[in-house]
C-alpha cells in the first residue's frame, strides 16, 4: 500500500483561513495552472470584471496543453466545416460523442458541450485561434499538413448507425502538433484583453478554506517559500490530471502504471487530491486515454490482432479506441498485420518512421515468427480476406472503403516495440502512452461537488483536473475543447459569485 | 452527473465533536456492521479489554456475510489440507494470490495474510467455526456436500507456473451456502464470549469528529430518532462495500452496473462515504467480483467464448476469474459452449437446473443459432479438438484432465440468459451477479488512511469497505478470510489505541 501523496513534500489538507496570519496577495479569481482552461478561466473571468491573478508551476504557460497535437473536437456546422462541405448539427455531434466517449459518457456534459460548440468556436477563433478551411481526409493521429479538419471515427461502426458521420476534429492551423499554436494565442489573448497577473514558478499546495467550508485561497510555493494568496470570489483549480503521480496511477488506474505519459511531467494530481481534502468528490479514476505506437493508415488498411491472432474491433474507429481496447482488454499484446500494398499504400510522410517488425512470404510464416498459436492468424486472414473479396467484413465491420484481401508479402508490427528511434533500438515501455481522464466531480458551471453531491463554495475545476465528457472511451479534441468551454463557465460562474463582503480587502478571518 | 450520496436523506460530512451536546452511548470500541468483520473486531477488541459496542442497521447480524457461500481462503498447511494429503507453505499461497488477485494485487496484505493464515485457522476453529477434514474434488461455485475443502483454481496455468498446487478454499461445514452458519457461529461467540452490546436497526450515518480530527463516534438513526454515540478508543467501520449504490457503482465502477447484486441489499457504501467526508482516501474502486450464471462443471468440460466465437481464457481458472474477464472485458457477450457428453458428465446435483440455451447437430448449425460469424465457432472447435486429442491446449494452456475433443451433439449456453427459473424464462440481468472491491485504504491493522498518507486517530475499517487483497483479480473466500483477519487485527489495533484521557466518561470536547 502507497501513500498518494508520497512524492509530495507537505501535508494536502486544507489550512483553516484563520490560521493565515497576513496574505501576501489577494484577488478575485485565483486559477491555477496556466494550460488550455486556466486560460480560458482567466479569459473570462476578466472580462466579467473581476481580478484575476494565475499561478502555474513551471517558468512559463502552456502545461500538457502546449504540447498536445491541438486538436479540438467542435461541431454543429462550424464555418470550418461548412468550407469543407459538411452539414452537422449538434444532436449528432452529441450523439456520436455519447457513443464514442462511452461505455456511460457524461451525457448532461456532452449536451451542453455540443449545444454550445458554434459558439464555442466563435470564441476561439475571437481570441485568435486559426483553422484553416480545408480537410485531412486520412487515418492519423496528427496530419502532416496544416489542414483545419480531420475526421474523428465519425465514420466507423456502429457510431455511423447512431449519428450522421461528419468530420468534427478542428485543428489550429499548424504544420504537425497545433498546441503550442493553440497556448501561444490564448496566452497573447491574456496578455492583452486582460488585467490578469500571472505568477510563475508557483506551485499551489494546498487549500485554504474558511470557517464555513468555502475554498478563499491556496498556499503556493516559488523558489522555496510559501505564499498565502487569497481568492475573494473563486479558485478555479486547472491542473491537469494525475498521469505523472505513479502512486496515485498504482491506486486508481493501475492499467496505466508502466506506459509512457503524455504530459509535460507536472500531471501529478496535486490539484485532485488538495480538493479531495477538501471534501471534494472525483469520479472515473480509473479511466485514461491511450495513444497507441503504430499508425493509424496501417491499422485501417490491415488487421489489428491480438496475442493470440484474433481481430477484436473494426479498426478504422478513432485510433484512440483502439488503443483504450489493446491496454484495458488486451493487456498491450497487440500487432497489426498488413501486407506489401497497405504499406506503400502509405505515403512516406504518414509512417512516422514506423517499420515492420517482422516480414514474411505466407501468413503461416508471419505467424510463427510472431509467436502465435498455429492456425490463429491464418484462420483470421483467411476469413478476413475471403469476406474482404466482397468488401464486408461481417466480424467487426470495419468500412468497405479499408477493406481488401492481404496478399504476400505480408508484414506485421509489434506494437510494444513502438516506434523505434532512427538510430536503432526500441522506444522503451509497453508501446503506450497514455494520460488520465478521472478527476473532480464538476457541474456544468465547473463548479466542484462534495460528497454530499452539492458544490463546495469558492472552489472550481476545468481541464484534465476535472472528470469531463468520458465514460470509457476518448476521442482526440475532447480535452482542449471542453477544457476550454468549461473553463470558460468556472471562469464566468467565479466571477459572479462573490459573497457579501467580498470586496474588502485585507485578512478575512 | 449524480451525487454519490441521491440516496442519502442526509449529509455524510462529519459532525463536530463540539457541537455534539450530550452522547446518548459511550463505549470504547464502536463497531458499525455486524457481518464477519464486525464480529471479528468485536471478539479481539473485547478480549483486549475493551469495552465494544455493534451497531447494526438490520433487525438482527450477518450482513451478506450471512448470505455468502461461506468459502474461506486459508492455507500453509492447515489440518482440513493436511488430512486431505495437501502441504502447502504461506510463501505458495501468497505467491498463488499475488497471481489470482492480481494484476496489481496488495502484496503486503497478501503476505500479512498467508503468514498468519494457520493461526487465522485456528481461531476461527476455536470460535466454533467448523471444517470438514474431506475434499470436494470438482469444479463449483459451491458444492452440494459439507467437505470442508475445494480448489480455487490453484491447479490452472499460469499460477500452477508460480505456486505449488494445493486447495485453499476452506469450507465452513455446511450442505450448501456456509455462510449462515460462519455467523451463526460467530455472533454466538460474541454473545457467549464478550460483553458486547449490539443495537440493532440502528444505522450510522456520520462521523464524529474531535478538533484534532480524531474520530470519536458516530451520530446513528434508530427508528426515526438520531443518536450519538462516542468511541473512546476508536470506530470501526465493517459496513460492506457500494454495490447497492446505484450513483456510486456509476461514478467509481460503471462496468458493474445493470448486473445482479451479491449482497443483503444494504451495501450502500455509506461507511466508505462517511470516512471520506473525514479525510479518508480510498483506492481501486472500480474493482469488483463477477459471478457468472452459468456451471463451472461445463466451462471446463467444454469451452468459453466471446459474441465472435473466440476463446479468451483456459476455462479451469477459477469461475470467478472467467467472470471478471466476460464482464469488464467481453461485455458479458459470453457463452459456454459443450458436448452431450461434457453435459451428461456434469452430475444431477451439480447443475443447479441449468440447460443449454442452443443444441444442434453440428457446429456449424450451432453457430448459427447463436448467431456468430460464420467460421467463426467452426474454427474454434475444430482449433480446440485438433489439440484436444493429444491433451495439448496451445492457445490457453487449460489443464490436460479437462480436455478432450468435442463431438456431436453440441450444445451452447448463453451466460446472459442465465439460470433459468424451472417455469421457464429468464432470470433476467446481463447473467452477471456482483460486488465491489473497492474501498477505504487501510494499513495491515486496520488503520483508515487520509490523503496524506498517515492514519485517521481513531479510525478503522475492514471488510469489503476496505480495499483488501484485491487488484484485478477475485478467488473466493477472500472476502470472509481476509474479512475476519484484518478485523482482528482492527480491533486490537483500536482497543489499544486509548489515547490520555480516554477512560474518562462524558462528553468529549
Amino acid at each position: 500500500m502507497v501513500s498518494h501523496t508520497s512524492q509530495f513534500t507537505h501535508s494536502v489538507k486544507p489550512v483553516p483561513a484563520e490560521a493565515v496570519q497576513a496574505y501576501d496577495h489577494e484577488t478575485d479569481v485565483l486559477v491555477v495552472g496556466f494550460g488550455c482552461a486556466g486560460a480560458a478561466v482567466a479569459l473570462e473571468a476578466s472580462g466579467a470584471g473581476a481580478a484575476v491573478t494565475i499561478l502555474e508551476r513551471a517558468s512559463g504557460p502552456g502545461g500538457s496543453s502546449a504540447l498536445s497535437g491541438g486538436e479540438i473536437y467542435l461541431g454543429g456546422g462550424t464555418p470550418v466545416q461548412a468550407a469543407c462541405g459538411f452539414t452537422d448539427t449538434a444532436r449528432d455531434m452529441a450523439a456520436y460523442l455519447i457513443g464514442a466517449l462511452g461505455p456511460d459518457a457524461d451525457e448532461e456534459k456532452i449536451h451542453v458541450y455540443s449545444e454550445h460548440s458554434l459558439e464555442h468556436f466563435g470564441w476561439l477563433a475571437g481570441q485568435g485561434v486559426p483553422f484553416k478551411e480545408s480537410l485531412w481526409d486520412s487515418p492519423t493521429w496528427v496530419p502532416p499538413t496544416d489542414d483545419g479538419l480531420m475526421w474523428m471515427g465519425e465514420a466507423a461502426w456502429p457510431y455511423n448507425q447512431q449519428a450522421a458521420p461528419a468530420a468534427r476534429g478542428h485543428r489550429v492551423q499548424s504544420e504537425g502538433f497545433g498546441g503550442k499554436v493553440l497556448m501561444d494565442r490564448l496566452v497573447e489573448a491574456v496578455s492583452t484583453r486582460t488585467d490578469a497577473e500571472v505568477h510563475a514558478d508557483t506551485r499551489a499546495l494546498r487549500l485554504i478554506v474558511d470557517e464555513q467550508g468555502r475554498a478563499c485561497g491556496v498556499i503556493a510555493r516559488r523558489f522555496g517559500t510559501d505564499y498565502a494568496y487569497r481568492a475573494r470570489r473563486g479558485v478555479v483549480l486547472t491542473t491537469g490530471g494525475f498521469v505523472d503521480n505513479e502512486a496515485m496511477l498504482a491506486e486508481h488506474a493501475p492499467e496505466l502504471v508502466g506506459s509512457a505519459k503524455v504530459s509535460d511531467s507536472g500531471d501529478d494530481g496535486l490539484g485532485i487530491v488538495m480538493a479531495q481534502a477538501a471534501g471534494a468528490a472525483v469520479r472515473r479514476m480509473s479511466t485514461g486515454q491511450v495513444g497507441i505506437q503504430t499508425i493509424p493508415g496501417y491499422m485501417t488498411r490491415g488487421i489489428v490482432v491480438n496475442g493470440h491472432g484474433q481481430r477484436f474491433i473494426n479498426e478504422d474507429v478513432y485510433p484512440g479506441l483502439v488503443g483504450i481496447e489493446a491496454l484495458y482488454r488486451q493487456g498491450m499484446n497487440v500487432w497489426v498485420v498488413l501486407d506489401e500494398e497497405a504499406f506503400e499504400d502509405v505515403p512516406e510522410e504518414e509512417r512516422w518512421g514506423l517499420q515492420p517488425t517482422h516480414v514474411a512470404e505466407t501468413v503461416a510464416e508471419l505467424e510463427k515468427e510472431m509467436g502465435l498459436p498455429e492456425n490463429a492468424l491464418q484462420h483470421t486472414v483467411a476469413e478476413y480476406n475471403r469476406h474482404a473479396e466482397n468488401a464486408e467484413d461481417p466480424w467487426f465491420r470495419k468500412s468497405a472503403r479499408w477493406l481488401r484481401p492481404l496478399r504476400a508479402p505480408f508484414a506485421a508490427i509489434d506494437v510494444r516495440l513502438g516506434m523505434a528511434p532512427p538510430e536503432g533500438g526500441s522506444a522503451g515501455g509497453n508501446g503506450a502512452a497514455v494520460f488520465t481522464l478521472g478527476g473532480l466531480v464538476t457541474d456544468t458551471d465547473g463548479r466542484v461537488h462534495d460528497l454530499d453531491g452539492g458544490p463546495i463554495a469558492g472552489l472550481y475545476a476545468a481541464g484534465r483536473a476535472s472528470s469531463g465528457l468520458h465514460g470509457g472511451g476518448y476521442i482526440s479534441g475532447t480535452s482542449l475543447g471542453p477544457g476550454t468551454f468549461f473553463g470558460r463557465r468556472a471562469g464566468l460562474a467565479a466571477a459572479g459569485s462573490a459573497t457579501a463582503g467580498a470586496e474588502a480587502t485585507g485578512v478575512q478571518e
